[in-house]
């Protein structure tokens, strides 16, 4: 069974940009995408990334210029199993949020991300189906899989719900993140609790971090 | 077993203020309370509301005028029997989701909100164990819980960790609302897909909204 993760390499995860540089979202990202990757191999997952140019990831890869939804659905296209296309900044997707996807019985499984958008999909027949991101994706791919007479399960999780994309949703992977992308961000941020919905501001209070933030080439297979 | 639901009767939602009227305000504040009143009876919880003033509704008041976490507490140390605390603007939460949290074999099942907060909780022993609301209460109520030697079990749920605080949160309800508080909001607001994470703005595009916003005293039995 595959799983498919879209990657920016370049200028990844810029909506960080008002909190962390840009070296800073570099390490995150590919922080995020090492714990992600991690889970969906220790699953039983064949991981590809899809790139816009070369990377160097033990996946593998597939580089295209064209859009996010064209190709992606070149990929789907040619596929005879299912797969799972998750974003790669899900990063506190968990063994059992995996386990409990593959395990539906509905031939689509989506889990919607924050505001309308998509974040972890399970298809099991890829040639059935296409994907639609942007905008209200969630949506859209509930009416693309009626479309298609394919049945559909919401996946109610709030690990896969929690795309850390604006910097707003970094307290998420703060507070609940158990990889390395957590342990580095408490690292160079802090919790502000003053007032309202608590945030992460600057000010790391664990010290140096000890994770490594190249491109892993290998990786425990522990929890 | 038994459900408390605090509930502010007077200028609720007001961090929705930039958006909905004070009139939208009360009604969808209700429609909530109404939703999750039906939900929790309908899964066999007897419900208590906790006000700080009187207040007309099918369930157990309990008026206090101490801070929330006194007047839960003061409810907590004299139950026997187990209690599900779940706050009145998580509108998104399922009968499934009540039956997963009252199946748990923890003493203490406990789903985060956004921003480190939390949205419901189940107590199997209440007497040994007290709530700490306000700022990340989702980690002092873990620490509470390791405190008194209580198991813990994080419940994994997009629509338990969806609360309906600040106007971004609103699309969750709009887009993944099934009760009368989402049809109500998709009479008086729209989506905006325009760019990024899609938002709720004004312009209903359903027309009048045909449920009712008076205080409920019945409710029927359908999902």
């Amino acid at each position: 069974m595959k799983a498919i993760v879209p990657f920016k390499v370049i200028n990844a995860k810029s909506r960080l940009s008002s909190l962390l540089t840009v070296e800073e979202r570099t390490i995150l990202a590919r922080l995020m995408l090492q714990d992600i990757t991690r889970t969906l191999k220790d699953s039983g997952l064949k991981v590809t990334l899809l790139t816009t140019m070369p990377f160097e990831w033990d996946a593998e890869i597939i580089v295209s210029e064209k859009d996010l939804n064209s190709a992606l659905n070149d990929f789907l296209c040619v596929q005879d199993e299912p797969v799972m296309i998750v974003m790669a900044d899900v990063p506190l997707i968990s063994h059992k949020n995996v386990a409990d996807m593959l395990n539906s019985p509905a031939e689509i499984v989506i889990s919607p991300g924050r505001g309308g958008g998509t974040n972890v999909q399970f298809i099991r027949h890829p040639k059935k189906y296409h994907v639609d991101y942007y905008g209200a994706s969630f949506l859209d791919h509930v009416r693309i899989a009626a479309d298609n007479g394919l049945s559909v399960e919401v996946f109610d999780s709030f690990n896969t719900s929690s795309d850390i994309d604006e910097v707003g949703d970094l307290v998420e992977l703060y507070i609940h993140g158990k990889g390395d992308a957590s342990r580095y961000l408490r690292s160079i941020t802090k919790l502000d609790t003053s007032k309202g919905r608590v945030k992460v501001v600057r000010g790391g209070e664990e010290g140096p971090v000890t994770v490594a933030h190249a491109p892993a080439k290998k990786y425990a297979a522990t929890e």
